[in-house]
């Protein structure tokens, strides 16, 4: 039977966002500023939290990857009070005038940001998370409702009780502005992903179980962030040594993460000229390559490639490999198999830039860079939600801005509608 | 059986899409052109279609309300024609920049409006809105995919037809990017509601029923036109006359639209001075009140409202009345009652003016207006493609741009991820 819990939290956090929603950024940032302060004066009582976790990780057989994760250093807690005191420092969304004009009646009609209301989050793993986005939904005026995993109980309730001790420290922003849910059980979180009188969005961030799950069963609105199946193509008019190093950057600088190149488009005009050289770069980085049969002719040492390699998000040092006859080649090959992420082009050719900017269907397309750039912190939105791959309301990098919506305001001096 | 005729039309869609997303401005405004004139040229043809939904109608017993809304006068005909080239009109906002900057590394990253790829629209009776979502797809670069009601079959048949003869006579944009759907079964639409793989947004324009099947089972993603329980606050500062001409406007200009107001909360202060005139006025226009028991014992002839009519959305000429001690306790009551669609202030004070604009948590806001203003043309959106009730990716009067999301571009000179 599943608790009152989570109920009770959304109610608290429903009433707290119409306080929040009113808040200028003073207050907010004044908050985030003492939790920064209070988290910085408090390592020993989150890092002996963090303990009990970490110990019962290792008697529960957790792999060394995940204990890593779990694991709360001293130097990951100055990163927790680095990372608030960049959100304090960010510019705040709320009350941004997006668009405005007077019409022929004299209507004033202005779109303005606001919090959506209650942001509600369930991550893995990380504890970091917990601080992050406590500080980003305390930023942008909204009420969180935070759900970490059960192997990180001890240290997400340490960190959430210290936000309650700032948060009942002051009296501008209210005591249930951040909430933690500390229900561990799955109903605690099917209950929270069909809390459709609460929950103005959901968020989730963990790995493909999670992500299933939520798909599965919330009724509340989502964002999701999902795959990366990531292309990097190289055109006829590359410049071969600039396509070497961001296909090396795309692929190597960090294989685990959704960002990351999975599958490289070669011009079959630059492909014999070019490929051997950067093949054998990748090979010496530790990347298997998967080449389809034009590639091994040119490169015998790759393994075949199948269409189940086109399909891959590997997330891993291997890389599949295909040489196509022309840019729209290309563009049908990603059109097939891309996820909607981030894709690049390298091209010298500007009516190839331009088209391949133009015609793919993603959420983020480099032009002559890495893909890797497909980040919030290098968009400059500071922290980030999440990367979007849908394409209602937020795409791409996430940042404070996808915490809010528009409100129409319109301003008469007493107009009717005729 | 579902038949194939669905998927068949949704995987032209797709690949009609990947060429409408790159068409610039000019072709899109020819065809619409073309389009109108071809309307403009073929009014026997479509009355003619016209005449044997009607025929079928009679037969089958449908209301005369449901009738009219069937029925293709000649002035019918015209209004589309009209609405075709107000669309062209229109300003394309496929390419618009967002917002765009120059990170310190070099890298230009701009946001820019791009189509959103298939737009299904799911509509019952009116045949215009066949010619409105085409021309409203068309300009925005998308592929639609229509599926009107089993009632106006052959008239939607015939619109359909002539759209497809015109992008026949043209080589610019490909003729799938308008189909109907032509199979009136619930199966047809319960396929398009699950059509992930190629539908990127679905609006249904309908009725609650319609609704609450979207709601059910659309596993694409949607934009719903929800639920408008719009409220007007008369403030102890407003203007007396002006109160009473915006409570006219919004209760009786149209009550069966979702912008007209179902409840009126009025200021103590003011109450006695200004509800009788009011109510009387509303009265003599036809209007039912319901009011509390301060509002009857300043006023008796109202009869007594229970919490049933603050939930009710009446959609006719009946009015709910509540005399309130504050602006927290009209905020609180909107809080409570009100569906997020439209809400109107009427005060000369700024401090309660700026105060209800920010609090209250809805689409719309009217500050001494009346909320009948809620509407794509009164905004300036042309053609509207409806009012969304929910938060993510549009809020209140969708015009193009809700056809639309954007695509994070990059440009850089080499640039990798350190």
């Amino acid at each position: 039977m599943p608790s009152d819990e989570v109920i009770g939290i959304c109610r608290r956090a429903r009433a707290a966002a119409a306080v929040t929603r009113e808040l200028n950024t003073q207050p907010k940032d004044a908050v985030l500023l003492r939790l920064a302060e209070a988290m910085d004066a408090s390592r020993e009582r989150l890092t002996s939290a963090n303990a009990a976790d970490l110990a019962a990780a290792r008697s529960g057989g957790l792999s060394p990857a995940l204990i890593d994760r779990l694991t709360l250093t001293d130097a990951r807690i100055s990163g927790m009070v680095r990372a608030i005191r960049a959100v304090a420092s960010l510019p705040d969304p709320v009350g941004q005038v997006v668009r405005g004009g007077t019409r022929p009646n004299g209507l004033l009609i202005e779109q303005v940001r606001e919090p959506l209301g209650v942001v509600a989050v369930v991550y893995e793993a990380r504890p970091n998370v917990t601080a992050d986005v406590a500080a980003l939904c305390l930023k942008s005026g909204n009420a969180a409702v935070l759900r970490g995993s059960s192997a990180a109980a001890a240290t997400n309730g340490a960190i959430a009780d210290l936000i309650g001790e700032v948060l009942a420290g002051q009296d501008e922003v209210p005591a249930d502005a951040v909430q933690l849910i500390r229900d561990n059980s799955r109903d605690a979180v099917l209950q929270l992903l069909t809390a459709e009188e609460y929950v103005d969005l959901l968020v989730p961030r963990g790995g493909p179980g999670l992500i299933e799950t939520v798909r599965e069963h919330a009724t509340v609105p989502v964002v999701i962030d999902g795959d990366g199946n990531c292309h990097v193509y190289v055109d006829a008019s590359a410049d071969p040594a600039m396509a070497t190093s961001v296909i090396v950057n795309a692929k190597t600088s960090r294989p685990g993460v959704c960002n990351a190149a999975e599958t490289l488009l070669v011009h079959e005009a630059i492909a014999g000229a070019w490929l051997p050289g950067a093949l054998d770069e990748l090979r010496k980085l530790g990347v298997t390559i998967r080449g389809d049969e034009r590639v091994r002719a040119i490169w015998p040492e790759a393994e075949p490639a199948t269409e189940a390699d086109w399909a891959t998000e590997y997330l891993d040092l291997i890389l599949a490999v295909r040489v196509v006859a022309s840019l729209d080649e290309a563009l049908a090959h990603i059109a097939r198999w891309g996820t909607r992420n981030s894709e690049a082009v390298i091209a010298q050719d500007i009516a190839v830039a331009r088209r391949f900017a133009r015609a793919v269907d993603s959420g983020s397309v480099f032009v002559n860079c890495s893909t890797r750039f497909s980040d919030g912190g290098e968009f400059g939105y500071g922290l980030e939600i999440g990367i979007s791959t849908q394409k209602l309301h937020a795409r791409g990098p996430m940042g404070l801005e996808a915490l809010t919506c528009v409100k129409n305001v319109t301003w008469g001096t007493g107009q009717v509608r005729v």
